[in-house]
């Protein structure tokens, strides 16, 4: 496993499934776990100090409301978290500004609302500076992405 | 002890004296701790444990920015803990989502943007159920607040 | 009766069962009042006064938009207040700005947007340090909720 | 005495004093009261029934925060209440929320942030209904703020 | 005529009955008028000298978006403008904003947002100061009101 | 002429000065007023229509608060109305707002708060369509900010 | 060609299709784009490069989220831009923000929120400066749209 | 060089001290660049190839206002880019949700407001999964953290 995916609800799976997906398009290993800091704290430190010994290379940690889950990950290992802000109430602000306006010498590395695809995209560019093979695999993609776009849209469109 | 104030740095002082000022007015016991849960999560939670034996009954938790110290001290504790948001930005928005916006099951009790003195107030408050004589002196207090008030605008004002 | 609920009209019923359901579960005596701050004033004080006769111990009010409730229970009386703020508009904005920042000397507890629930399980933890019957009851509450979530939760999760 | 203007302490005197000065313009009676719907809510009662008994026919009245004066005042009494939101948090967000929000059936006339000259021009319009000599300066007003305004910068400007 | 009602598109005519609710339920004459500030500007003009020469004693102007509406017609009369903000974006805060924000010396009594009934009563309690049979009415509106509201939710509530 | 600059206030001299300082660097005739939309409406007609014959082809007007201007100026001729917000509250929200969502047909071209030198180079861009002098201007003013932002920065930096 | 609509997905045709509405309104030429600042830059850039070869006279650019679309045109063209802010997520706010607050010297006309039809009217008027028979269609425009309003609205309304 | 610092201005310089102080802490070898997203597009895309070229492992952009900088970078290479959001206006919001919602394929590791020192850091995060020996700094340095917290702070504090 190089990825862990985190969040604090089965109500998430949904809103969750985007970091799957973009790390299942680059063949990267990834374990998913249901895990809250607040109502699970202690099985959650066991499982930040398990995936430290199993070398686990980046957390993806989703969560809404008064989202600490990311922080929390973060303030108990040196492994990058990504946050994804859930939209739970407020449009997502409270989530957003929960998980992006961490303290000084703590990041956490956040990306858009319910945007859980780009947390799974972050995570394999951050895997792509260590494995050569993630990182050609990441050039590709782009450019299949630009080729896809243009075939799509390169024709013009009627309005 | 009956209260503990608790927040993350030298630097939110000024802005916490107003929970001790609400308590020492009432002569109630209280002790202050800097600590953080993103840099020393495992001194959080000795001291949270510590609390929890000296039979601690109300704690008061200060913190701007992504403002988690009071909801991982209430993940932690069944003792009823008070948010206080400090404004280090967006006008204190950040911490004040961060903090009140807590999950089903986990309440933190929270009062307005750096008002540290109702943070205070409300630990009196709840001592106040259990202690007569504190019951008595609030009664006591907000008489005398009346009093003060008219005394010192029941003239009129001009304008 | 220990814990009083308040809120202002009949469609805010469904909102604030919350609040119930979790004195329900420790088997705390409540009572529910449809009061309003603007409608009916003095019937509102009346109840107070009720209130603080029957030594109720905590009230919960609930209330939305301009949500002056809470705060107008908790000027006319030194029972702790929780406030709940109701989205009715704005996202709930207008009503935790009206209930979270109370002036200096009369605060209420603030508890998340349209969550009752935390309303009703802040008011038990109140309780719970004056009655060591429902203190006990919550510890083994939080220790329920850690066994189901882990039940739960704790085999991983397809993603 | 036509129009009473009261706010909740001497802090905001500076705020509130363009009330003041927009009656005085047109020689229209006030008086002005400190008096907070939180801290002295039975004396701000007797204020309202004086107020009524004495045939006052506009109350203005300046908060911050959560600013419930204005709509507290005009549950009680069917006189119209101009409220002024006063900037003491949030840009004066939270009390203009608080103030312009109010429910169904009990209006608050709401000016903008920290304008209490037009609460108090709004006043003036409202007495110049029943009063013709009042209406009649405040058409002469209209016609000297054109005259000033153009007399100041109707020569153009160097920019 | 004693009020007018103006607001500026047919879509808008649910949101604005409010409006005329609260004023058939004291029997003040009343006209509506659809009129946009930025559409038929000229139009506007004349109905608003015309409401001028009827003696029309209160406009109340519903818009939304950029809603200049209330203050351009602020501007062209001294009778009083209330202001409706109308939700058709960003929750009606762009609504809100532009109306109760007025410069110094034209004020618009602004209401709740989409709450015209309100805008309604406002209207009632600015001519109940001049027309005593309306006050009356509005004595016993509101008595009424509070038995209503006492005999509908006096018995308590089940939670 | 061929633009007019539009303000509401003395007081904003200093902010639109950007919008003048742009159209001096293309030596395109200017002229600037201080009009108001709610203190001088006629005044502001009369101008629009000067503006008119004599075959002005862009206004740039700034306000702040409830801002008005540009929308009236732009709903009274075709001429296309470049608007400014200026902060003069709420960190100038209300001033955007008021700008930026016209209702459908009546456009204004909104630039970013107190960003009145972007109100002038987007009058310049306008302008160059037509005169091709103005557009040589233009692209040589491109080149040499390109050219002076390189001097100035092209070293790299010093952290 | 005299106008080039660019937007970044087929999901936005609908929100842009007012755009186009209003040019056809008006018989100018106009080609639709879909190009993405963020997926296909080149492209993107040599669009840009085409539409400044074949003298596009105006730009109207729609896009969500971090809208970048609008300023990066901007940055590579004299070509008058006009952003259309769209509605992905917080109502628009990060959109509108994006767009808006252009740095000094490369300004976005930016519309309201999901207005692409007041998009493709400022491209009218814009167009209108340099081109007499569109000016005179405009001006007819108005007129129209003033005799469909008067006619549709004139009579009155009932509430 | 491993870790590249970009940023659109001179007056920016305070502001992004804290990344290059985060990346000197660890030895990371760094340069700064000063490159316009705006006005020297082609500038930051030669810089971005070379970067690319000389096998730079992380890419930290700082922006304020409608802030495209650290997403066209991002839209330009797979190298991971930090963005971190300048308080210019709207307390940074503007700025936050430029940088932080970006669409779908492309994120941005988004850090708090004003918070260049957590760039550094999460850069720093980021290069230890490759370089032992910043993964053995990162943990000594969290270790010194707690100790120096703990040796400033353990004291307990006079309040």
């Amino acid at each position: 496993m190089k990825v862990a995916i985190i969040f604090g609800s089965k109500s998430d799976i949904e809103k969750m499934k985007g970091a799957a997906k973009a790390l299942k398009e680059f063949n990267i290993d990834y374990e998913a776990f249901i895990l809250s800091a607040h109502r699970v704290p202690e099985e959650l430190l066991q499982t930040i100090e398990k995936l430290e010994r199993e070398n686990c290379e980046c957390i993806i940690a989703g969560a809404g409301l008064a989202a600490h889950l990311p922080g929390v990950i973060a303030s108990k290992t040196v492994i990058p978290v990504i946050g994804v802000p859930l939209n739970a109430a407020l449009s997502g602000l409270d989530s957003l500004f929960s998980i992006v306006q961490m303290p000084k010498s703590i990041p956490v590395a956040t990306v858009g609302i319910n945007n859980s695809y780009n947390g799974g995209m972050l995570a394999v560019q951050i895997l792509a500076l260590k494995y050569p093979e993630i990182r050609e695999k990441l050039v590709e993609y782009r450019k299949n992405m630009k080729k896809k776009f243009i075939m799509e849209n390169g024709e013009g469109v009627e309005l």
